[in-house]
């Protein structure tokens, strides 16, 4: 499958509060930019996967939502598919534009996420994010996702294997890149200290660990090798798509669909942990990085912190992890995140991520997961991508 | 492609009125008894595609609303993807089947859809179903389907093509082809001179021509051909999935998305509108079928009253249209309608659809469309289905 599928063009709106812009107002931006990107206009477009998780409880908007924003951006009369899959959608989205395109359906696809959480009544929209569990079987529990992500935290600061210092470090981390970040909603350089003196959400988790409400919008044009040709500028290739969802019904539970669905891809690619130079987890909490850094294979299970505290995760690292900043800095605009991934990982591949460029990447990983069943994520999508040319 | 992708098996829950029963539980039902008709457990499916429209704004449910039924199915750890296109998702749930299969990505899919319509306030089904249309263009004036149905029929009332007569003639064929359907949720044969004088809805529309309020679910799994030998039965294949979404920014307007469609459909098959044998079409009022008739092919542009007049359409005549009862009688619960529709076809092409059961069919056409933006559906998809084996 060699470079049977590219991304050809990659495009964002900022990510952050917008009061002033409708929910079409940022999926337009990140779609015109993505088709800049590729050099193609509206017309070069065949099929398009639309994501977003909450306009049918926030906006009132269901069933055609990708359709209200195509024609902002002058797409029409090509299929057009709305994907959900609460915080993964996004990269679901991805996902089956390569398939459409391995398929044959169509050879330029436009993947294009969009969210607007920020409403005007805040109750609203946590209620639509409790929406990405079970309702029969949370609805009123008030175990949100942060309570999870703490309890899983607190028994790792219980058998010693994670700090709660390593907690903070990684926050300042997610911070210090999204500094650098014109794209991330939080740029604010945060110290340790400040981050652990912050309100208290899920202990041991505080408010500056945690991704927040947020606005905003990723697109990716995906094309079939040959179809788009870029010349003057790296191609980016899928090496690998894989997906699944990680719930299990035994009730002995099993390995976490983060771990199986990276399996999966280094299987697809003919690669492994070992060859990734740069990765974008799904850090809906900063210190969820430590845990992934483990499900990923990055490191041996229970080394997520040592892994981290050796600085192989920084900017200059050896793997470095959310040069983007990651969900916690960058922002987590819903059906929007998985594309922000996809883009960060393209811009680096390329070499185009100024500030907060990593050192000549030449395999690139973005995990994204969502919502949660049985304790596990009911969608994970991990990929790989590949710069095909040697950096010279 | 020959065989490159069969319909392995179909199951429905009846639709109608079931208070008494869940979202999960009617899609379990469906669910389970397409798996059974495929000769698989749950752990045959490899990937699942699921249809829903208004989860998320009548029971609160978004994001996952697919991941939460399959756990009652017992399917884990593949997988899902929620797909959305207003009334036509179940169709496109469907599509994305196919493309999954021929990208390679899985062997074995579920294609499922379901719909709970009725809710303690109806106001908010007719919400609900109003975001199948641009809030922002349509909120507040009042435009439902029925009005823009009923627009296009007065126009065709006054150049004397269709009459009001066979308004009503067409629901009463749609009617007693339901009271055959032990899924259907209007079994009552109606008269001309019933549907006539019931409710005016949105002249000439009247009640007893139109889909109502319904809750439903249906299931169909798909394989590569050879995945699932299914000895002693007729294969049915897919011979074509053809996707667009009918709207254009051209002032001017263009074919309608059922006519583009139909012909990519017919295109990829290599076959024409003279080769269908049935077909299932998007009757959301039982006179549309007149006017899909046309767009699909099956009549010159106009000759749509024609051609039912002449029988054609019947159960016993040469093109037998919606042998089911079609939307207006068999009933649209909107996200499971169009996979409803492929499995009636299915049971056509293999016989087994009992008292309503067609002469011999060979190819057999699905048309669902769903949604509108700028006076065309926002999505449809038209698949045509083969069966393989001769008649006997």
């Amino acid at each position: 499958m060699a470079e049977d599928v590219v991304v050809a063009g990659v495009g964002m709106h900022p990510f952050g509060r917008h009061s002033g812009r409708s929910l079409k107002d940022l999926a337009r931006v990140a779609g015109l930019r993505a088709l800049l990107d590729a050099g193609i206009g509206p017309q070069g477009v065949q099929m398009v996967y639309s994501s977003n998780a909450m306009a049918g409880m926030l906006q009132g908007q269901e069933m055609v939502r990708g359709q209200t924003v195509l024609r902002e951006i002058g797409i029409e009369g090509v299929p057009v598919v709305n994907v959900e899959n609460a915080c993964a959608g996004g990269s679901t989205a991805f996902a089956q534009a390569v398939m459409a395109i391995r398929s044959g359906a169509a050879d330029v696809v436009l993947a294009i996420g969009f969210e607007k959480m920020f409403v005007a009544d805040r109750s609203r929209t946590l209620d639509a994010l409790e929406s990405a569990a079970d309702l029969d079987v949370v609805a009123g529990l008030g175990i949100q996702f942060t309570a999870v992500y703490g309890m899983r935290l607190r028994a790792r600061l219980a058998d010693g294997s994670i700090a709660r210092q390593d907690l903070a470090d990684v926050a300042v981390k997610s911070h210090a890149n999204g500094v650098r970040n014109p794209y991330a909603q939080h740029r604010v350089q945060v110290t340790a200290a400040q981050v652990l003196e912050s309100r208290a959400i899920a202990d041991p988790l505080t408010l500056l660990m945690c991704s927040s409400i947020c606005d905003g919008a990723a697109a990716v044009v995906l094309a079939r090798g040959g179809a788009l040709p870029q010349p003057g500028r790296p191609t980016v290739r899928v090496l690998a798509s894989a997906s699944t969802s990680g719930f299990t019904l035994d009730p002995a539970g099993g390995p976490s669909g983060a771990t199986l669905c990276a399996q999966r891809a280094y299987e697809q690619a003919g690669a492994g942990p070992g060859d990734v130079d740069v990765a974008e987890v799904h850090d809906a909490m900063a210190p969820a990085e430590l845990l992934y850094a483990e499900q990923l294979g990055f490191c041996p299970p229970g080394d997520g912190a040592r892994f981290f505290r050796s600085g192989a995760t920084a900017l200059d690292g050896r793997l470095p992890i959310n040069p983007s900043g990651g969900l916690a800095s960058r922002g987590h605009p819903v059906g929007a995140t998985g594309l922000a991934q996809l883009a960060e990982l393209t811009w680096q591949l390329r070499g185009e991520a100024g500030e907060r460029q990593v050192h000549r990447p030449r395999i690139a990983l973005a995990q994204n997961s969502g919502g949660w069943l049985e304790g596990e994520s009911a969608a994970v999508n991990v990929h790989l991508l590949e710069r095909t040319q040697r950096w010279t």
